[in-house]
């Protein structure tokens, strides 16, 4: 921690913790442009521990944030994570201190085109140098130094948290005991990047975008933004879960309406899914938080071959899929668990049965949680972390 | 054929033909509206026999027109069935005489949300009657009325070609000798009516859709329908069709440009789709036919049992399905031929190992192909027409 890198007071009220990063020594990103002093917003649930062993970092997804556990500030819902975070929960408060922080790029507090460029003094819109998950995680790896923490017990995230996850293993391997991707691909795939690209031009063909400068001339791509929601929203689900939750079922009528309002409850349900997004997430987050996953690919940046990202990595992998998955499938796991394999790493590789879809990992889905549970119970007692209940001197969270 | 329906000259050069239709008696639609006249411009290929038992008539998918082997009037690219349609080709036309129709609602000369309400002299826009594939199948049975056929040989088409087969077998079932239903369903699932929903939500997110009224107010809103578009055809390919044509190539460059523009070849080529699609495609057009498709949905308008919407009916089917199709699973056409064998129908299914996705349907798949011949052999044995060559007495078009 540099002098200059203190907490300072919150940037989204109530809960979330902020601080200064990279003022003395700016982050020097993959596009080559250099980004400092940057804000980074993060929370933290339980104590860290004295030998600062039983840390926790969770790296949240697309349209997530740090509000892992707590009520989000401005849709006041419960956390993205809220039922696996606390005492005696799958990510036991009383045993392990959780960090998780909003990414580079994103719109809940950290450096990201929605805030302002101090250069300037205005937004930084388009300007933002474009970013990637490695950035994420470089990010991330200067607050965990601002945290005093050399190694990490477990990096754990689904679908763009779990990039991070890989990315994290590969560029600072002695920092991550454990990992658990979840749900997620050590590249991004063909169909993948072109539903992004789908979401991204619905944001750039609505007029209200302005070219990315919508803060500075006071308007909001809303309606681009709710469509590229909605399209995205589906690739979370799966058809089955679809079928059974909507079917063919109408809004309120007995008899289609013949007409263009929501008839069904699923047009319904995915507008609205569309208009309360807007409300909370920025149009030109979202385009640079969708590029960088549509450039994450491990294997091309090492010579095409996945195993050379970790090569010589001891980290304690537990990957994570769900069979109703159609936008991170099974096989994008299976290829992480054969690199690993191919590197003799230690791995074990779970495929939950679910009817879900992607968004399996932030549902209840009992078997899953068991698995995190019996891993992360397997990778402590490794770790020498003990039980809760037994004698830790503890520390405040900082 | 009434007095007043008789052939005019077509709305949309260089080939089709076009038929005013519904003058003395309007066209009752399901939503209650009366229309008409109407106009509906079709394209024949082949000779109609003596007896006028050598019709096919094939229906065109959401985004299909009558130019099944004709060049597009538009863009100039062959018809959509082109490679299938010839002497000795599976639709043999020295055999057969094919009849496809341009859809009502449609925008390619048939009277749709583009032409003008004789009634104002101005476009529809949205004061056209919300409409549904019985009512398409209804405007098909009079214009085959027109033709002066009682029974058509066979009826076929994919996706919602596939939809009007069944509409017609159910509806018309003495008038259908055998029926090819292709990569389809006997009602639109949830998930399909939500990729359709947001791709009119894209098109009335437009400011240039003008509430539907676009053409009067002189602006097309192609933004909107671009969008619509590139989401729709990330639906019709499949995942692996993806992976082998764009997989994650980069657009002309050796290192990704850290920008906004199509980096990804899989992003330039969407965006292609996007934009040759609005040159050809009305965006009412588009919010009506998807409509039809959702409000489609056999079982529901035969008490919840699909069989009874195939009761009694002595049409010999071809039911086929494509491995990778994912928009209409093989599911969907299995369900069919549940219900087609609970009524001791004539029935024989095929599902085809294709990568290609839903579009395999319009592409070069040999085994598809030879199904179709074969069937369609099969039953024009059945039906006693003659093998090409055979001595026939032929009549011209109409």
């Amino acid at each position: 921690m540099s002098p200059s890198e203190s907490p300072v007071a919150p940037a989204i009220p109530p809960t979330g913790l902020s601080v200064e990063l990279g003022r003395d020594r700016p982050i020097r990103l993959d596009c080559g442009a250099e980004l400092g002093p940057i804000m980074v917003a993060y929370q933290t649930y339980g104590r860290l521990n004295a030998d600062k062993s039983n840390a926790i970092l969770i790296c949240h997804a697309l349209t997530g944030d740090h509000y892992v556990a707590d009520p989000h500030p401005i849709t006041g819902k419960p956390g993205w994570w809220s039922e696996l975070v606390g005492p005696g929960r799958v990510f036991d408060t009383d045993r392990y201190f959780l960090i998780c922080s909003n990414v580079l790029g994103g719109c809940m507090g950290t450096t990201g085109p929605m805030e302002i460029n101090p250069a300037t003094g205005q937004p930084w819109g388009l300007s933002f140098p474009v970013i990637t998950i490695g950035d994420m995680v470089q990010v991330q790896a200067r607050l965990v130094d601002f945290l005093g923490i050399d190694q990490l017990f477990c990096v754990v995230g689904g679908s763009m948290g779990g990039m991070q996850v890989l990315e994290w293993v590969h560029t600072y391997p002695e920092r991550v005991f454990s990992a658990i991707p979840i749900a997620s691909a050590a590249r991004h795939s063909a169909q993948n990047i072109a539903f992004h690209e789908v979401g991204r031009q619905a944001i750039m063909a609505d007029p209200d975008w302005r070219d990315g400068n919508y803060l500075l001339e006071g308007t909001r791509p809303h309606r681009g933004l709710a469509v590229a929601r909605m399209a995205a929203h589906i690739t979370y689900l799966s058809e089955p879960a679809l079928h059974q939750k909507f079917g063919r079922n109408l809004q309120n009528r007995d008899k289609v309406a013949y007409g263009f309002d929501a008839d069904f409850q699923v047009e319904s349900y995915l507008r609205h899914q569309g208009s309360t997004f807007v409300d909370r997430f920025d149009a030109n987050s979202y385009l640079y938080i969708t590029r960088a996953m549509d450039y994450f690919d491990l294997a091309a940046e090492n010579g095409g071959t996945l195993a050379n990202a970790f090569r010589g990595a001891r980290t304690r992998f537990c990957i994570v899929s769900f069979t109703s998955d159609w936008l991170f499938p099974t096989p994008e796991s299976r290829a992480v668990v054969h690199a690993l394999n191919a590197v003799a790493a230690n791995v074990s590789f779970v495929e939950i049965k679910s009817d879900k879809g992607h968004d399996a990992f932030l549902l209840d889905e009992p078997e899953f949680h068991a698995t995190l549970t019996g891993f992360l119970e397997g990778a402590a007692a490794h770790r020498g972390l003990p039980r809760p209940g037994a004698a830790v001197v503890g520390r405040s969270q900082p």
